[in-house]
């Protein structure tokens, strides 16, 4: 019963028969191998559309930073949650990597920007003011770090409202999967319908080894040779990238990333469920995703931890519970009988 | 006939089963799992010793820059040669790890710097003189770029020169394996015995997927909480360690690594001695790994890449052909039929 | 009647002929002139110790931000009020100097940090949890941006709580000199004596032309190599050190900061008390200084203008009005009159 | 017999007067005063054009690093002499200032980049080659570090040959007057008229207390924001900005600069022709500006020692002697009569 992080889960067995495949003869580096090249045709079956550029890195940091550091300048600033991935987890991550910028915190209930505190941070924006750091680009998370999920229609209005007063959009899409199981979306609808200009599409927490990849859409696609640049410089241009992109193309077959997603989700739902009926267990954030937030009596997490779960504390006295693709069906009555 | 580069090559069957052998069941993350922790008895053997700390990372730019990083301030300078890797092929990694620091550049044949030279610029330094930026970090690179190895004992008097002026030593060792199958020296007597403060070890190049370790020795090991921090910060924190950490374990048992690198070597040699047979073939740098530079006739360059071979020119009007563990007995009697 | 700015006022005629004066024959360069070496004598009696080093810059966001640099690694935090000048407006300065360091904010009335929220922000910090950026220093501003002083007490028991939990104390001294006058305080018992490791002391807004001086206390002045390293780096190593010394000295000979401050200091108070006579005004801080943060009826901030007053609106509805040394008593008769 | 430096020399009375002109009343703070905007007159007279934005700092290494930083992107470099200011003596400013932007350093004869090298260096940029790091900018530096002047021609032809191979050309005018006295060249020659994107115009060598200016021509004025932005994060952007632009126009008055600058140089001319009258003393660089490099005899150096002078010796061998706009004639009798 490990509901410590999805991360902990080892990758599913079709993404290392996909590594054994590609394991043969030799084939160009950096990127330029044919594994990389017919990824494209994967993304763009999942991404219904073919204007898009990508590129492939083993770290969900890096997809995130590196994907701002080319929307945000030194002297910018990124509008993202108070408890963004990006602000509280990535130990100044997108500061490094944009040579110096900001983030702008905001507040909002279960990790979702409030639409109040948006419009005031994006009408106190005066570039011309050269005393204080401008906002270029609004960072969402889909499923948010509270995992709940933003519906498409939050997200087009909050990109629209970003593109009006002239800022970029960023995804943060560590756990899309996630998001796209629970709201029935597509994940272009998603990204780039919604107005999505960067999308950091993770695939290690829904059940890779490591793979996340940088999606400009676009007109970000004239980002392209400079994001290369600085994946290039920040080492996260692997030479033998075949073996990333081969992650890839595995997950999107048959949409394996959302049965694993599925997955994860229907079990955080049970395990919510099973916790529930626990008395004095309260959810403090709807269960959307794969991840749940809850507050129990001491007895119970005494019990759980008893029998083997190993889960968080979490700030304000909850405890975080997740759920992944390899989570089985058998904790449920695990709890119940606790 | 790929002999384009060794980062062209597939990974050694041995390091796919090892992928497979871990992926079971959950791990922490962020390499606090066992496969991890059980790297360090491996490298405790490889390396004759137990004073050291090492982290993992996927790419050798980043290990590099991350070593470096911990060793140069921003207000300081790296040594290297005028050819090394971090200088000429790394987009200025080691500029952006370190905030802003400076490569000095060295020169000296065979891309090894000329002692002379180093004297010159350790003699320079003057960290008194608060304009000019002073030397604080000996990069040194074993095997060279030119396919040179250091013998062990140059590598000693160097890193002394560089004690005495008070910089500490990193090295490169990208095909570390190469230069120690060269040289008959154990990996201990090329790093810390010779007075090597941190060592960027690669296996990728070696037959890897892609994993290199930076490994910290003795007084170095301070740094090693600054080395986690900045790599969780530049995105080389992987969540799901325990998979470089497996490669690197499937490299060193029985020692692969440094079978994979004899047979590089022994294929380069047989090579080079192939192209040297045809007329008007010149090693422009003895061969002491897996790189042969050479210049030779148009028509023998023709009828190579008419017989399938890839290759680059370099600078200079030469050619580069590198060797991999993979690299078939079969090409001598090609390149000899030619 | 400008009220726009303390920093639109021009430099007392001393500072003026302080300048004229040291306007004699060669000197050495890049602070190892007679004038700077003479300020040493200035700054032991003002600040009532030896035990410093001083550097000196001609501008108020550089004194800070080299200050913090050398406090603040790239992967650490500085804790400071949300309505810091560090924080709102120097455009990232901080994050730039410290190669993309962070800044965590805090919230409190009066632009002073809250006790409950610093203490808080202490609890949280565990330097042993790599993802998220522990804070390294604490940033306090007396005169805060708020106009109001912090009581020594108050910096010396913040200090001291910062100083257990493993954290340097800067000061951002830009208007010292009106909490000085505000509060009774030396600049000692304002600095070092409370816990201070590294004063900001501003005399620009106080009647110099540009002149700032960074001030490293005790232990931390370890630092002032690197310091000086910073300086030269960033373009704060003027090679005609004088001009900025005799600044400094003119401004603490006889204590004219001081007097200065007092006069700013008691035209704000007369000019506060002026308004509130003019029923609708509400005084949003308390005057202790030179600033005056207050609501207004649209009528009196009418006629102010046409009487020729010059004063921002500040966010949340009120103005903010600041006097300078200059400020003539006249203002009070007039602002009286309307 | 002050011959360190002639930034040991103090301002022109001019200079100070000009302070003490300006230092009536207030006026509005970070540039925007009418003193710094009348400057745009004078600029515009001497540079001949109106199609210019400048900006102020009191810091040569300020004036390049910023003006660097605005057309080198972290991912590119500059190239330059080898022995250019901006290469030894600035500390790594157009590292930082770049966000870790590479120097590119090139050799030549008296400081100047030889053509032949520069053509290679050109030649040699591929943006398509991720890897390496592209040459973005071409830095002049007129005086140069060795005290010869490049003719107008010569900068026209490289700032050509630049602007094929799509670099950006920056000029480092620390010494400019006396480039334009010995060149006979006006500062529009000099600059705009012979392709210069990027002017840093010094006249704190010249004769001010510390100004320096730099001006964007033409179609780099797109860059003005992004110059201001960056000046203000570097503390660059002084609050009382009238007291650096009185110097520049008090400077530009009847052509003081250029007048204190022949001045200087004809000294240098005197004081190295007494030099040689002294048998042994050999130049080492022809003396076009307030510089004289050359190698003396033990006996001379001792003498001129004894009778009070201070000059530097300088690697390779020579010594480096520097004129100020107030080395007094009588110095030639007194070397004459060693």
């Amino acid at each position: 019963m490990d509901f410590s992080s999805d991360t902990a889960a080892p990758a599913h067995p079709a993404v290392i028969e996909a590594l054994a495949r590609v394991n043969e003869g030799n084939q160009p580096s950096y990127g330029n191998d044919s594994v990389t090249g017919d990824l494209r045709a994967s993304l763009a079956r999942v991404l219904e559309t073919d204007d898009f550029d990508y590129w492939l890195c083993a770290s969900g940091t890096a997809s995130n930073a590196l994907a701002l550091s080319c929307l945000c300048p030194p002297t910018g600033a990124v509008l993202c949650h108070e408890e963004a991935h990006i602000a509280r987890d990535e130990r100044g991550a997108p500061e490094f990597f944009s040579g110096g910028g900001k983030l702008q915190l905001l507040g909002g209930d279960g990790a979702q920007i409030d639409e109040a505190v948006l419009r005031e941070a994006l009408a106190r924006i005066d570039p011309g003011f050269v005393h204080e750091t401008p906002a270029q680009v609004l960072s969402l998370t889909n499923l948010t770090e509270n995992g709940t999920a933003y519906p498409v229609e939050q997200i087009r209005h909050y990109a629209s409202l970003a593109h009006e007063a002239g800022l970029s959009v960023h995804l943060d899409g560590a756990r899309l999967a996630n998001a796209l199981v629970h709201t029935g979306a597509t994940a272009a609808e998603m990204s780039w319908k919604a107005g999505v200009d960067v999308l950091s599409l993770g695939l290690t927490k829904t059940g890779a080894i490591g793979c996340e990849i940088i999606i400009l859409f676009g007109q970000t696609r004239s980002k392209f040779a400079e994001l290369k640049a600085r994946a290039k410089r920040s080492g996260h241009m692997p030479p033998k990238m075949r073996y990333l992109a081969a992650q890839a193309i595995a997950m999107f077959e048959g949409d394996l990333w959302l049965s694993l997603a599925a997955t994860a989700n229907q079990r955080a739902r049970q395990v919510s469920d099973a916790l529930c009926r626990h008395s004095g267990t309260l959810l403090v954030h709807p269960v959307h995703g794969n991840e749940i937030f809850a507050r129990m009596d001491d007895g119970l997490a005494s019990s759980l931890r008893e029998a083997g779960a190993t889960f968080y504390p979490w700030p304000g006295g909850s405890y975080r519970l997740v759920t992944g693709w390899n989570t089985p069906e058998t904790v449920i009555d695990t709890i119940g009988s606790l």
